[in-house]
């Protein structure tokens, strides 16, 4: 597949609409009582193309990567915390393994630019398109090469994922610096203030969050791209590539895709910017307690289904809009109908 | 037991709070990066008294009564709609019974107080105070005795549910007019002007909604009750005082809460008004569209997890919720420490 390819997103087919329409109204329950669940359903009927959308299969798709912004001190833990992060979802002992048991997903983990040696590492997806990311402060992240490979790697494990059976792609992530990152795309591509666009990541001390706000600012004057794949190249990271690629690649399938938080959502952000058509595969699980998600999420007119004041990525905020999406498939598979019930009542 | 010992609620054990929001703050994520998820976590952990609190066999008991208020016209539909609607929840094709399926909850239907012969329905809890309640824009809706009967009805059938081996009760309600007799507890109970409490319910045109009105002034009038026990007896309904009775025993058994919308909310302040201590065994699981139901959440200084703009009861809010509960659950079971990633990360 070529990158073109992977940018030819069809715009989502709205034929089924009233079809859906009627089916969720005639329900037994009062029109429109279920509120988000019924919007739900219906954006799943369309992306699926089905009366009666399906997800049986959900499945986490944690892309790994570092990032050479930590070297000039944006983060509160070091580079190698993503290691031993990767190890502990490897080890199905992180957050995410957790609640992905929790509501019943699958959880595959893919090195997408560690910046270690992770080839000894079973069960991990080895997709690693180099060694982290470049420091973004001194010099672009990556080549466009890289920013390629690192989409089409990413749409590939989604298809890959689609192929075997996976029929809601949830995309997480895991990358010491990438909130520094993901706040130089949000600067670009929404576009807003920079300083908008900063925040806690996982947590700084005053001081700390002032450096890194510092460190953007050096990063964001030494390049003007506001161009998505220059924006990539410039200041974006490989986990953040491949998430990408991989909601392009979803989007072209015709599966749905959860959309996490801060990071997630500029990895949305960016595919939807090279292949506008994504955005309507787009389901938008939560707006996180990072500030400056809000704002992206109004940005591309979602609306998060929780908010919870969550912060912690991995796709945990994704993995518990879950049960929304099964509760609606529910709604249109497994509901009486309201004639029906009336019918009895009379 | 007795109504006294059905009040007799313990106030919550905070004894294990240090050593949980220790634990909680000990796991592999930055301290607070799963917001409500955390406080979920620490609130569970002091209801069941353990460290790692377990919530297995999530259980949604539906409670169905019939009102009497809808012989003067504040419903959109008519009363033999709660039999039919029984009969879809006993069948498996209501919405609640769907989304039970979507989270893996049970769900147990309990003949609170419909007005119809529901003797032959198997599968049906059969506790059946009367056949409806008395319309409260005339008189009474039941007598004092009839309405012990219910609180302690709801307490025998959650905690026999317990004892079969639920570890979470979500209650649930169906009962035609049961917004309309909500809306006078409320009223009468959190308390606030009636008209801040009367909502649309599963729906009316604007002539309805002042019908409603109107016919919920004429009660209103007719009684200044304000203690809870005689609010009931004035206003409530069977499946209500069955909720609140299944609360307070639920709360004595220290297994927790989940509580729906509007109806529920309305049951859970009788409950806490009668028995104080039992607001600490109560999960709000969402806010519904129901006019009203955010003022009585704040009242009771409750911060609901979800908010989809549902407004269909059955107990559907609060089946959404069961997975957050779960998640909560496995970050204490199953997350790594931590100290040890990053021991692991040196």
């Amino acid at each position: 597949m070529t990158l073109d390819d992977l940018l030819a997103v069809s715009a989502l087919d709205r034929t089924l609409e009233p079809a859906l329409k009627g089916a969720i109204d005639g329900k037994a329950k009062p029109p429109g009582a279920l509120g988000r669940i019924e919007e739900l359903a219906l954006t799943l009927g369309l992306i699926q193309r089905r009366l009666k959308p399906v997800v049986d299969r959900p499945t986490l798709l944690v892309f790994a990567g570092d990032h050479g912004l930590t070297r000039s001190g944006v983060a509160a833990f070091p580079s190698s915390v993503t290691v031993a992060m990767v190890d502990t979802l490897l080890a199905g002992r992180a957050t995410a393994t957790a609640f992905a048991r929790a509501v019943g997903a699958e959880v595959r983990v893919i090195d997408a630019g560690v910046a270690a040696d992770l080839s000894d590492r079973e069960g991990l997806i080895h997709a690693k398109v180099a060694f982290g990311t470049a420091d973004a402060s001194v010099e672009p992240t990556m080549a466009e090469d890289q920013a390629e490979a690192a989409l089409l790697a990413g749409g590939r494990i989604a298809a890959e994922a689609i192929a075997n059976g996976a029929d809601l792609i949830a995309l997480g992530e895991m990358g010491i610096g990438n909130s520094a990152s993901a706040a130089l795309l949000m600067h670009r591509l929404a576009p807003a203030r920079l300083d908008a666009c900063v925040g806690q990541g996982a947590g700084h001390s005053p001081e700390g969050l002032e450096r890194k706000r510092s460190v953007l600012h050096q990063a964001a004057a030494r390049s003007d791209a506001t161009e998505p794949l220059d924006v990539l190249v410039q200041f974006g990271g490989y986990e953040i590539a491949m998430m990408a690629g991989a909601l392009l690649a979803s989007a072209k399938a015709g599966v749905p895709v959860l959309i996490d938080g801060f990071i997630g959502t500029a990895a949305a952000l960016l595919a939807v910017r090279l292949a506008p058509a994504a955005r309507d595969y787009c389901l938008f699980a939560h707006v996180s307690a990072e500030a400056g998600h809000r704002v992206m999420l109004e940005g591309m007119d979602a609306r998060p289904l929780l908010a919870l004041e969550m912060r912690l990525g991995e796709g945990t905020g994704a993995l518990l809009a879950v049960p929304l999406v099964r509760a609606a498939c529910a709604l249109l598979s497994e509901v009486a109908e309201l004639s029906d019930v009336l019918e009895a009542a009379r």
